[in-house]
Order: structure tokens, then C-alpha cells, then sequence
């Protein structure tokens, strides 16, 4: 079975071969196996909730693939809301004709990095679509974790508070479109895809006051809706983000500003002022986190400053839309 | 904003303006609209957890469009499984240039139709695919419920039970087919999409072993995976299979077997044989019910056998693949 069929889609036997040869060689868990319509788990009572569908181009790039990509980014947004992921669902539209060994590939990444966020997917939907109605494989991933902390309200930002990037910025958004071959150049600039919940939960404890994965729209768009919900201004120096020269070369060549690419990462933390050392040291011993700084802070007033490297002051502005076409 | 650019998935202006003029007005409710990115929710102890990606061609058809299926049939699951629908998440990748109105007419049925379940759409995410990437909209929606009972479990399937379908079959894939302008021809036949949590939830308290929803693959798909996975032989009676003559016309016309057509409100409910009487009248009082029947038994012996109209016996085989292309 080198090709997906359409038949494989159907509920039937071609379906039943499809997720016994895939997906549960995979998903290794004693609920999944069952093949129930819905996963029977026990639940904490405070539980956070996420969804995220995922269509990229290319499917494998540097650091990365969909399937990896996919899992990285429910669970991180989970851990970015102060959840422990604990169990996730994956829904799969594949194209008609799709490359069985290439899925192979992108479900076993999605085990290995379900495995690292230590989340079990209990639960999933496979659909083929006809040739000519999908060019790429659509991965959903929805996830349920328990709340430990609640990183995710707004109103919990308070001016004085100190602003910590966990990672260099704008690497996978340069990252995978280098790796499209249109452009006709390569880079060595590996994705920042990764799983962020061991990391984040090490921040249990400290006086965090929110917490975002900055993945489309970059750094500027989490910044500006930090700002604009809470009613606050934030004040960032551009010295201070971290961003590696290659990443930053390619940018300027390309006419993008690294504060608007899409990470998959780099996560956005604020907390209160006398505990951003503390969380900064513990966020830099986890590999996803040793460039990791204190880059800013939250103002009384509104809008997003940059106090740039030649002494300058710039706004930034929320993005208005994709800069690069279909990365996450 | 008449169609949907591709800006509107960055993670920008344009995508708030989305999320805001469309999701936010029809999806309400105070958790939604704290946009985090996972909901806070308080959740039972025991729950069921379920996914389900939904591609139709076409999206408007007799009796629903996409929208108002990929609630219910995610719904569905959560109550086949012996669960009540709590919270819905939808996860959206719309293809660029898709028409707003068409989209807001796709989101409100979705709300309507979560409002039936007293489900919340409390989490979401929207994706825009560049034109040429993906022909239509490919919904996700997975959900929480609270377990009342464990009704797919396949061990609980026992010889002697009672088979009960819940609908007449078979219309879902024939209205979707009619739908279709490349047929030439319509037939007045509307889908039975439908939210059925509230006729399942009568059941509580019967001694109900299994049920499940005859969507892709029809009956005949779910009756073999519970002979299969039981190690039990069921017979169904092809007079008591509720089965409309127009339906039953056209998939004579069509060379379709009923049996292995897709339905969207036709359920498969086993009872303890001293209940089903009961059980049938509790389904037949909702809407979406009047038509159940009983309609057959399981064996000690193996494999699906219908009883035809005319007394002979004939092996319902599991089907290979899909008989329609794509039709939910």
C-alpha cells in the first residue's frame, strides 16, 4: 500500500488496514486501541482546552515536519495556558494518492513528540479527500490538560511587569521557506519547532502573569494583543531579543521584519518584576530555552515601543496579515 | 469583506476582523471570547473525548450543511458513547477567496446546532490555505462530555440482545448525491442530519450495550466491526430495516446497497433483549426517531446475516471502501 486511496476513507476494511498499519502501530495506548467513536478518560476538574489545525508547506523542512509540528503546537498551547497536557485526539484529512511511508513518518513524529509532552492521543478521525480537492496532508490536533496555573488572562498583566522571549526569534518561519525550493537557496536554519510543556512547567510557582506561544504573526502580534487587552503599553529593546545574525541576514534579504515571523518556540513571558530571574534561569535550563532574555517590560500607558539598537524608538504594529504564505 | 484573503489566517488585523465579524457573533459565550489559546474549563470526572474532520461536496445539502453536520456528528459520538455533549471546539481551515456569507451561513448552523446539544464552542482556530492548496472548507470539531453510561464497549455485546436502528437509512448519502449538479438529476430527498443527543440521553438507565452511528460505511460497516470486535454473529430482518421507497429507489437505480450507505442520523442501539421494547419507544417519541425499528438480534456464532423480504439469508460483508465519493 505505497498510496492512500480514497477507499481508505470509506469506514470500511481499506479504512481498517489504514489505521491498523498507521496509525495504531504509532499511538500506542490501550484507549486508542479500542476504536471507540470517543476516548473514555478521567479528568481533573480544571482542564484546559485547545484545537489547532495544521497545513504547511513543505511538510518536512528543517527541524522539523507537520506531524511534529502539529503536536508541538497543541501541547504548547496548553502549557503556554498553565496546563499539563494529558490527552490529545488527531484528526486527518490525507489527499487521494498520498505517499504512505511520508505519513508513516509524520505519525510517528507526532508519537515521539506526544511522547515528550508525555500526553497519550487517545482519540482520532481519518478522511481522504479526492485527488484535485487537497494539494497537503490538514492535521487537527486538539488537546486536554490539566490547569495548574492560569497564564492566559489578561487582565493579570500589570505595569512594571518584566517581558522574557524563551528563544532566538524567526527561525521557523525562515526555516520553511528556505526549505521551499522555489526560492532556489538553502540556509542551515533549523526550525524552533518544539515541545515546550517541561519547560514551561518549571515556571510553577514563580509570579508568571502570562504566557503565549508567538507563532503566526511573530512577536509583534503577541506583543500588540498583550497590549491591547490588557490595556497596557509594553516597551521592548531590540538589543536585547534574541536573534541569531544568519536568521536576521536572511530577513533583511528577504524585506522581512523578524518581529512579525512565525515561531514555533519562542514563547512570550510575563512576569512579575522580581521573580523574571528566577524564571529566566529555569527557562534557560531547558535546551528550547538557553537563549532565552529579559527583553522589556509592561508600561501604564498603550502601545508596543521597540527602543531600537541605534538608540531610536519605533512602534510596532499588530501585522496585518500573513507575511509568508502558509507556514503553521 | 465578500471573500476570505489569505491574510485573514496570519495571525494578524485581518484575522481578529475574521474572528470577531463571523466566530464571535454566532459562537457566544464568555470563555470564547476571552480569546486564549486554550479555554479554561471545569470539567467532570468522567468524560469522553472525541474528534471528527469533516470535507463534503457539496457543503449546502437537503437537511444541513457542513457546519450543522460536523456538530452533530461530532455530538453523535460523545452521545453514542454514553456521554453528554459539554464543550466543542472547532478548528476551521477555509480556502482563500471562500465566500464570508457562505461562511457565516456554515458558523451559525454550527451554533445552532451546539445550542440543541447544550454544547459550548468554547475553543477554536481558523487557518486560511492559499487558492489551488484546497477546493472547500475542512471543519474539525472535537469535544468533551460528561460519561453517564459506557455504551462502546464491544464486550458488553452479549447473544440474545436486540438490534435497534433508530432511522431510516441510507439518506444522508443519497441527498448529498442528489445534491450534486453533476447528476442531472434531484430527488427530494433530505439528509437525516440530526442532533441526536437528547433522544440518546432518554436511554440512560436501560440496559443499553452498544451504540453507535451509521455514518461512513452505513450499517452494514457498523454491524460487522461489532460482530468483529464482540466474536458474535448478528441477524437484522430486511423487512424491519426501516428503509423509505424513494430512498430505496434510487439506490436500486444508483447500484447502491443501501446498507453500505453513509447516514447521519441513523443509529445502531444493542439492548438487553427484555429492554428493547422500552428502548424503542423512548427513541421513537424524538423527532429524529420516529421511524426506529427493531430490526434484528445477535448470535453465538459469527458474521452478519440479513433475512431478505423474499426468505432467503444473505452474509452482509463489510465494505471495502467508500461507495460515494466523499460525502461526509
Amino acid at each position: 500500500m505505497a498510496e492512500i486511496t480514497l477507499s481508505a476513507g470509506g469506514g470500511g476494511k481499506a479504512m481498517a488496514r489504514l489505521i491498523n498499519g498507521v496509525f495504531l502501530k504509532y499511538f500506542k495506548n490501550s484507549e486508542l486501541r479500542e476504536m471507540r467513536d470517543a476516548a473514555y478518560i478521567l479528568t481533573p476538574e480544571k482542564t484546559a482546552f485547545s484545537t489547532d489545525s495544521f497545513i504547511i508547506k513543505p511538510e518536512f523542512f528543517p527541524g522539523g515536519n507537520i506531524g511534529k509540528l502539529s503536536v508541538a503546537g497543541t501541547t504548547n498551547d496548553l502549557a503556554c495556558s498553565g496546563a499539563v497536557p494529558l490527552y490529545l485526539s488527531c484528526g486527518m484529512v490525507i489527499p487521494e494518492g498520498y505517499d504512505t511511508e511520508k505519513l508513516e513518518k509524520i505519525v510517528s513524529s507526532m508519537a515521539e513528540a506526544a511522547g515528550e509532552a508525555e500526553a497519550e492521543i487517545v482519540t482520532g478521525d481519518t478522511k481522504v479527500a479526492p485527488r484535485g480537492d487537497l494539494q497537503g496532508l490538514i492535521i487537527n490536533v486538539s488537546g486536554i490538560g490539566r490547569t495548574e496555573a492560569e497564564w492566559n488572562n489578561y487582565s493579570a498583566v500589570k505595569a512594571g511587569d518584566c517581558v522574557i522571549i524563551s528563544s532566538d526569534i524567526a527561525r521557523h518561519g525562515v526555516s520553511v521557506l528556505l526549505a521551499r525550493e522555489e526560492l532556489g537557496f538553502s540556509g542551515g536554519i533549523e526550525s524552533d519547532c518544539n515541545v515546550l510543556c517541561k519547560m514551561l512547567q518549571t515556571l510553577y510557582g514563580l509570579r508568571v502573569h502570562f504566557v503565549r506561544d508567538a507563532t503566526r504573526g511573530g512577536v509583534a502580534a503577541v506583543l500588540n494583543e498583550i497590549s491591547e487587552r490588557s490595556g497596557l503599553g509594553i516597551t521592548v529593546r531590540e538589543n536585547d531579543i534574541p536573534l541569531r545574525d544568519d536568521v536576521a541576514h536572511f530577513c533583511d534579504a528577504l524585506g522581512f521584519d523578524p518581529l512579525a515571523v512565525a515561531n514555533e518556540g519562542a514563547v512570550i513571558i510575563i512576569t512579575e518584576k522580581d521573580d523574571a530571574e528566577a524564571a529566566l534561569e529555569r527557562v534557560r535550563k531547558h535546551p528550547a530555552g538557553r537563549n532565552a532574555a529579559i527583553c522589556g517590560y509592561v508600561r501604564q500607558d498603550a502601545g508596543v515601543i521597540m527602543e531600537t539598537s541605534v538608540g531610536g524608538r519605533r512602534y510596532i504594529e499588530m501585522p496585518l496579515g500573513e507575511i509568508l504564505p502558509r507556514i503553521c
